[in-house]
């Protein structure tokens, strides 16, 4: 039988997909399983998309350009520049989802065996697309003590090697809720640009940002605008994760070109979830603050909730919808196998995202998970009060 | 500035679409142009498959498994039963059209600097999908002179070296329209168990069969079941190009695991593309016989055609929607830009793709073009009187 490649060998599974069978284990024992592991918000997706679908016109579902269409395109700039960023159609390309625009990102700034610094914890799949680009991860620790603040500067200067090539960041942060300062931004760009590589910004929880904090795009950033790729997706903001629409912005064009040729091979992003992207931008801010509210009250109550259980301690999440929580255990991994095969209260469980798998060093996040507050607030209260009571049960288990 | 990847730098642009800008200019100055270049059909997509998209029921747009929508892959398992193919749900996973199916493919064979064997011309893409994997596409060449028939098995086996681990074919064949025998599939079967490497073969054109000929799937083929990975697509078969919809099947299951975990790196393929493609597979037979006679015309009235014009010839596919087509010129390349740039009849031109793009050897294609029968016929009879006009101009000019 031939054997596998390295790549295939050593592409991770989703640290937040691995326990799914044994959450449809529990469900098939007729157990409740709240999932906290995943960012499916249950918030609809904007009336105005759905009726774009509803309503759609075309009789042949056709390639569109490989970059996008370009109504879309201008569409799209419009609300960059509404946000006050020099954002126009042609420094932007339309990618399937944000994954690929990463991926674009990645093979557009990476040789093989070249070096990424990333803060960890970090959002996982960028450890596949690595694995996939023949790219390393070199992980810089951001602390859950400093409430996952930027490392400083010069620790992460002292990352960088004649391997590294860019530097990853998401803003505001999955999975630690972080929301990174206009300072913090502006050193980063100095960084990169004293070392002419690039910085990769992916802001696509741009829009969930709480308590009047306010989220700095790097499109703002002066002097390393041929530095900076912005990665964005639809996924969060219209609540349309399944559409698979993103993008890639920059004042590259050579990154763009490149972007543009990987983009021809793959002929075009989904002509169906471009109609709904583009319709999407019409989305009322009613709606958007429809979601704000709701999210505001759903953060509060699991956080506030999490941090009244002795041992427990969870930052308050600044942004995105997720948070990284330590829990008074040694292995959450498991523990969170634990909660599926063995546990429930109330008829229910929890299935958690082992916060080890956001980390590249070895050990690191043993005793954190990665929540979600993605579901509606009587199930987020509920499903606290079952984390709450299975680690009564399980310290009496494993001490 | 920082530096691009080389990848970034060599990755080709697509050779179908480097013109588009002339054909732009062309239309801007008021010409017709009609595109030979580039396998959209003008075919509308199945009743079945708009419908589904129309009433979808749907409020979130979410994410869908990794590897699909089961009910989808219960269902499309069934479509290759019913070809008589032992194709079971677990032995599939929806990609993000047959593109990302043999991206996945490729990742899940080939290390960096790994070899793999193609008969050229070859679907040019697969050029830019091995510069991102970072995989040697080693090319063999298939002849106009013998109607782009497999290359002879020992031919091919001289090719193969420790670096090499699959071989790739397109059947029926795009660009060649070049229909795979039982027999060569077999002799192809044989000679990866004997060398213990992969077999991928790309069969998004398997319902585009003519003149009675049969297609002969490689899930077929027994012994090397192990070794064998197939790549589908919706997009032809439907005329839904745009939905962005495929798959990758095969009874490793090492592949398919390597391949879901790739797929949870990218969460999952576009829903709205699974949904018409689900409901696709209940389009009726009379729709497929309608397609069908309009190709076998449309093929009929340009194949024969050019082959009146003197000097040049097509080989009469037996399969898919295109042709290599030698011309009486030295350069394809030059000729195509100045069917565009400087060329009319009767207020039209004509957009080829030169074949030098579906070529890895150097030179090789140099007098040929690829074209795409799936204009409609007055359309196409129309595109050929222009070619035959063109070539009188042209040698006029050039000689």
């Amino acid at each position: 039988m031939p054997k596998l490649s390295y790549k295939a060998a050593t592409m991770p599974a989703s640290p937040i997909r691995k326990l799914a069978p044994f959450a449809e284990q529990a469900k098939a024992r007729g157990i409740k399983v709240f999932h906290l592991n995943i960012g499916q918000p249950d918030i609809e997706t904007p009336e105005v998309a759905l009726k774009a679908i509803h309503d759609i016109k075309q009789r042949i579902f056709a390639y569109t350009h490989s970059a996008g269409r370009e109504s879309y395109k201008i569409k799209l700039s419009k609300y960059y520049q509404n946000l006050g960023l020099d954002v126009s159609s042609n420094d932007l390309l339309i990618t399937t989802g944000g994954s690929e625009a990463i991926v674009f990102a990645m093979l557009a700034c990476l040789n093989n065996e070249d070096e990424v610094i990333i803060p960890e914890p970090f959002y996982a799949n960028y450890n596949g697309f690595a694995v996939e680009v023949g790219a390393k991860i070199v992980p810089i620790v951001s602390s859950i003590d400093n409430d996952f603040a930027l490392p400083e500067i010069a620790d992460i200067e002292s990352k960088i090697t004649d391997k590294t090539k860019a530097i990853i960041i998401c803003n505001p942060n999955n999975p630690t809720g972080y929301l990174y300062s206009l300072k913090e931004l502006e050193e980063l760009n100095q960084l990169v640009i004293k070392h002419d590589i690039f910085l990769i910004v992916d802001e696509v929880y741009r829009e969930f940002c709480y308590d009047g904090n306010i989220h700095h795009s790097a499109l703002k950033l002066k002097g390393g605008e041929q530095n900076i790729i912005v990665i964005d997706s639809v996924s969060k903001r219209y609540s349309m994760c399944g559409v698979r629409l993103g993008t890639i912005i920059t004042k590259n064009i050579d990154i763009l070109d490149a972007a543009l040729r990987m983009g021809q091979a793959r002929l075009c992003p989904p002509l169906l979830a471009q109609i709904a992207g583009e319709a999407a931008l019409d989305t009322p801010q009613s709606y958007f603050d429809q979601v704000y509210n709701e999210y505001i009250e759903r953060r509060n109550v699991t956080i506030n909730a999490l941090n009244k259980i002795e041992g427990v301690y969870s930052p308050m999440p600044k942004g995105a919808f997720y948070s990284i929580v330590k829990l008074p255990i040694k292995s959450a991994d498991h523990f969170a196998k634990w909660l599926l095969e063995e546990f429930s209260y109330n008829g229910a469980t929890v299935m958690l995202a082992p916060a080890s798998g956001f980390y590249a060093t070895e050990g690191l996040g043993a005793n954190e998970v990665r929540i979600a507050y993605v579901l509606n607030k009587e199930d987020l209260i509920d499903a606290v009060k079952c984390i709450e009571a299975a680690l009564v049960e399980y310290k009496a288990l494993v001490d």
